[in-house]
């Protein structure tokens, strides 16, 4: 015999679980209580808005979904706001909702809600376990969802009656899921991104904040390095490479913008930061080429169809590296450099 | 010529509003502003979720929907919240939401976010209106949504260019709106009320926060005065009736619900609240007479789908007084009417 | 002990349900064929679209929920239609659909759909009994729900493993519910539209299928015969007057939308059909004063707010009958009177 | 000057489209007949539910967006159902609807619908261009989101007034959009698979209609005949290597499910239709290897989270057979092998 909120403490231990957020409350409040028995950190909050940013905040830097609690009817109705937060930012987010008991359902029992129907159009997986049996299984599922693919939020709704209940359930120990699965690009698609990238008048690269969740720091810090091409960071892709670079032309962005006419653009969008990667901002011949872990981005506004390159970011860059060799951008005395050599002291 | 923002302004003055509700930002803030500036009182706020909140309050307190101002985006996901919570409680609420100009859709403009498709499925009504001429129609038909029949949330989508844009409309002074559509019950129905009551013998009366929304404290007081029926509040609806009055059980709640045969529910749900008005805490062969406003509740739970009556409280109330006449519930000396004193002399 | 299936259809018929449309398949098509046994008729189609269409025609003739049955998956996609469709006309209708077991929910059973989710948006109510105890009191609700108030679409989703169960369920036979609830006006407001039809100087009639719901034929002529007033029905009220009545005016229906001053709408929404109420059809000064069981319809376009009543059709013009009397409009020679003469004659 | 009909058929041909499937109704109609003009072929149908089933058919045969166009209201209604039908298939649809013209938006015009509100939780991108500059980038969007990334339904919503209108709009060609971008695996984690099929004592291909999908079929083959590993399709993926094939064991499905201790399944999902991949029918033991061009997929219900990679089949099929070599399964005279021979035998 088990308590509900035991078995959805331990299957959140057994995957890998440190740290919850949340605001306590029945009946979702045990959950945390057994989770802090197994040595899970909690970390409470005043309104579960709050503490669903901070879970996505968290599944950003771990690449690990992050965890939040909330009670049902408001509670579910603060967290939602987190939801698409996490859709648009692509971070991995689990809410574990608790809600009225089943038997009552639709009667108006206290604080109903039908979290499912409701988070369904704003989670990568919405589900309920039918029975105790499934408690591990679902939470697994959901964890899952939210973290492979395309990274997102996920939600598992908790019935008082399956937290706070005792069942017959045998526990197993399940086993922590694997990082996230990484992909890369066809060999004959990165050749000709650096057969371009040689090509290139006034190439640059641009760091997003995909590169950080991939954790590319390295090869694209030995990209950077070895080729010497002018880069900038967007502003969440800040720390992945040197402020003190010398390729650093973060103080010339809208020079490189202009002049540039070949693009890396190593896990940003194209949306209004980079200015679409569209006119005026950009040059109407620019070849802008993305590398993205979501195909859905590629050639999207400004975007090149038939150089981008979906793929894990790490994997993209380093089979770059592997095929551009020791070759390194000659073009200092480009009118092209000095331009932003110039904006750069200017600014 | 006129400025989208005033054209929006001075259609929210002439439909009566003088308070709004919200977070201060771009493109919203010149609402606000243009707003003060016809005597608009604004009431800012922190974080959009209290705002809509404040605004469903103020709809529920003066019968005519609250107005909550947000920027796009993350005001709008804040600015959700409040929707469902509106629609749960059946209080008027209109948001008016700043959107990223229309000529920059779909590519990730700043705060873009397609909020009529995300607030759908929460709203009576949400609307974008396609060009300048439409404002004032779709603002007016959004504050009518969610005003008349079952009063809940409303949205208007206000893209930052017909914001800040100036455009060649003729503005026309319109007319506010009249308060909200009440209905009657037939006169059978009325009968059959009045003739239960008067064969009950253990009558209650419960007056729900319904009664306070209808403003039919008068019409209750009097009916509870000249009945003499037993009475209790639920938590929201304190203040329609005396609390000192000698036919208040509230203190005996529980004797109340588990002895009545007989149950006039004026403008509540049959919810937790009210122990869903089955048993075991109210007897299984009680008839429960809801008045609701909304037929949609009638026989939900135990309610009586015979008896009961959609309408407006306060005229529902006129109308058994009209034909209950001067009849006075005489049993004071029964079981039910002693275990009332008992238990409200021991709470 | 009894099975699932049995218990369904059995709750079907104490609702006094006796026909039942859809298309035969498993796990569904053992309701149908209970039903069958207990004397309902079952209407098969091949494609579940046409199934729901039907059974909204059903619903809008009996004023009853047509109930429609249908499979997971496919089937449910296919009935899906039938929801919206049921919902912009305001028609009951009743979906049951099947759904695979729940104990494989989640791992992409067969025809696996989350039914709920998937109509919760389009359903007055998408529920699913959570064990076989509520199997009676959810098919009920939902049942109630779209009848009570504005009729629309309701859903219930049946596993499996519920309707091919045998269950240790206690059958208590339940009563059929009584018909829809009706209301009348506020005998202030029927007696200013009393006044304003007095004093009409080309009043006009427009019947609507709203009427025909409401079953308000004999009421409708009474007025049309005593009064004398010009009038038409919509397509869909075709029948509720006689096509031969000397007061039917559908050949001049372009003049006399033009010409009326006062025109009173029974059961019609002020759409397309009716030129929205508005100019250029219309008259800018025309008062158009709606009668509609829906309060949210008042006011829209351009119906009057201040005169138009919510109520039942057939109450409300009882409640007009009683006040206008024996008055009968007498401007046989007035312009406008000979203008719609003239305009049928032609037409 | 240019016609919005002639706008919308040119950027479709553009775009590649040969052929649209649908029903003609206006204002669409002249969308295809301008297609026609531009040697577009056209299927009729006559309920836009079976037009929207063969274009999803025809976007899984050739890779690119099935185009369905329908009529505003109803004709979206019978078209939604196509869209989730898509969604769950992993098949590429861009539906074009109609609508009505915009100036009338919220009045109840004929077939006024919101369609973009209404097809947004079942598209992948369901969009309106605000403008006719806007038309030929929404359409394309909208076609490049249905086909990119895991392939699923596009809408675009096109309001009578920019489809019947003539607009001062520079036409410029527009690029077909090159084919969806493929992924390979990690080479590491090919190693990792090849290492496993090598020790595998009771290996297994499962041929999926995701191999279909990528045209993997000569991959596939020289896979199957190098390696003489044996295999089966799921009913989908029929066609793809040869039913005469020595290796092919489909006779023998449910033996190879229970006794296989490696199997690589190539673009097939462990649903239902693989009984999950989990015992009973699997054995407890088994590692099930999933090569799917969606990661999210991966570890699902029997899946092997840490072995399962994500890419394109062809290309991943390449990498194992780069990998492989020469090795071919000797194990002819295993246990396995005979009972798969006598199971195939005895069916």
């Amino acid at each position: 015999m088990v308590y509900g909120e035991k078995l959805i403490a331990q299957t959140l231990h057994d995957l890998g679980v440190r740290v919850i957020f949340g605001l306590p409350g029945l009946p979702v409040i045990d959950i945390a209580q057994e989770g802090m028995n197994l040595g899970i950190r909690f970390v409470a909050f005043r309104n579960e808005q709050a503490a669903a940013y901070a879970a996505t905040a968290y599944g950003y830097l771990t690449g690990r979904p992050g965890i939040c609690i909330a009670v049902g009817g408001p509670g579910v109705l603060h967290v939602m706001t987190g939801l698409p937060h996490a859709t648009v930012n692509c971070w991995p987010l689990l809410v574990l909702g608790g809600s009225s008991e089943t038997h009552n359902g639709g009667k108006g029992a206290f604080q109903e809600l039908d979290a499912i129907s409701l988070l369904t159009p704003h989670a990568k997986l919405a589900i309920r376990p039918p029975d105790p049996d499934t408690i591990p299984k679902f939470i697994k599922d959901a964890y899952r969802a939210a973290m492979y693919g395309r990274p997102g939020p996920a939600f598992v709704d908790l019935p008082a009656n399956l937290i706070l209940g005792t069942f017959d359930v045998e526990r197993k120990k399940m086993m922590a899921l694997p990082e996230a699965p990484k992909s890369m690009a066809p060999d004959n698609k990165i050749r000709d991104i650096v057969n371009a990238l040689r090509g290139a008048k006034a190439p640059l690269l641009v760091v997003g904040k995909g590169a950080a969740y991939s954790r590319a720091e390295t090869q694209i810090r030995t990209l950077v390095d070895r080729a010497g091409i002018p880069f900038f960071p967007t502003p969440m892709a800040k720390g992945i490479t040197a402020d003190s670079s010398p390729y650093n032309f973060s103080a010339a962005r809208s020079t490189a913008m202009k002049q540039t006419d070949i693009v890396l653009v190593l896990g940003a969008r194209l949306n209004w930061i980079l200015s679409f990667g569209l006119p005026p901002k950009w040059s109407p011949t620019v070849k802008i080429i993305q590398v993205d872990f979501a195909a859905d981005e590629l050639g999207k506004n400004g975007g090149d169809p038939e150089l981008s390159v979906a793929g894990d970011i790490g994997l993209v860059v380093d089979q770059i590296l592997k095929q551009i060799g020791t070759w390194k951008w000659q073009e200092r005395n480009s009118d092209y450099y000095k331009a932003l050599q110039m904006a750069k002291l200017r600014n």
